[in-house]
């Protein structure tokens, strides 16, 4: 058993997350992050790759106060479970998904470094290990379903997108084409990793303007 | 004084338009074929890089014959003039592009070898040099203006679509999305070359539902 899985991503006309720096750029438009937090905050955790967090830094909380008041009211955390699949326990102590304002579940491999994992472990951080060089996404996406996790939204980056995708752990994908062109063979996109052959059908579900963009929504097929 | 410019592609969700081992994949549906038949009807010229010619050989003709038919009724060739930007002239002779089906016109740089440029001259083909190494984009583009080309469609791949955009030569894009996930790292996409820094601004002029997938256009903002 796991849970419900869905992809959330900004990407640029041509399929860009970043520029070749992977310099983080403003894609979505204030319409969409309003989306995006709303979510968030139907989500019961909120998972991405080490590399978003070391390029990012994201804190990944529901910005809305009236949204984490009503999570409250239903008698949840008023923010999701934090997320980080970390195979190699890269992840800064000061990172701001550590911070105390929500539940973080580290996710490495058995290559972790040991002492890191219980430097985390005494910070309270809940770590969980699985797989032998690379985290075994299925193993954790069952321990999330075992520990309450119905709803999974996944904020990429490009490699975890590509890894949740290959291991058939992904229901929806939604894409928000922001009106920019970025560029660039080695910027990363909504899907890096190695290209999947055949690729793999969706089902459109929705496409609607948004803001300046387009906001689609797919059905990953089986 | 250049042509109406525009870009046409067809890109997966995740906005590659093969995988990594530039295969051609079918990502148009039926209905997105037809329509590309019918922007090529209506240009006058139709470009493309070399890689494109290297990996698809495409023809680059207008496939129904009723519209071939109708552009004759008009006083025009049957089909649209054939541009193929190729700095190093390593065309193939026998590219189906160089056929008899419609006039053609190789663009080289100076470095082309000037024996493969006398042969192609002495099979019929227009070789137009510019530029040292890269072909001269702008000066091509005046030379089709000159001779009559007054809306240019753009056909890929990659690294034209991102070199007629980084030279501002571009006006709309037209990105269909069709129903499915490359990805791949190395895949080629929508727009390849290098970031541009800031990004290119766009226009939402258009999005609709086509067969499975969704068509988009866009106006190239300066």
């Amino acid at each position: 058993m796991r849970p419900f899985t869905f992809i959330n991503v900004a990407s640029s006309v041509d399929g860009k997350i970043s520029n070749e720096k992977r310099i983080q750029l403003r894609i979505s438009c204030e319409e969409d992050l309003k989306r995006v937090d709303e979510l968030r905050a139907k989500s019961d955790a909120i998972m991405v790759g080490i590399g978003t967090v070391l390029s990012d830094n994201p804190k990944l909380t529901v910005k809305s106060e009236e949204l984490r008041k009503r999570r409250l009211e239903e008698g949840r955390d008023a923010n999701p479970i934090r997320v980080v699949v970390d195979s190699k326990c890269r992840i800064p102590l000061d990172a701001k998904v550590l911070d105390e304002s929500a539940k973080t579940i580290v996710a490495v491999s058995r290559i972790a470094n040991s002492e890191k994992v219980n430097t985390l472990r005494r910070m309270g951080v809940d770590v969980f290990v699985a797989g032998d060089d690379k985290v075994d996404l299925k193993a954790l996406v069952e321990y999330l379903y075992k520990i309450g996790v119905r709803v999974l939204m996944v904020e990429g980056g490009a490699t975890l997108n590509w890894a949740m995708l290959r291991e058939g752990l992904v229901d929806e994908i939604y894409v928000y084409y922001g009106n920019m062109i970025i560029g660039g063979s080695k910027a990363p996109t909504v899907v890096d990793g190695m290209s999947f052959d055949p690729p793999i059908s969706l089902d459109l579900l929705d496409v609607r303007k948004l803001g300046r963009g387009i906001l689609t929504r797919w059905r990953v097929l089986r």
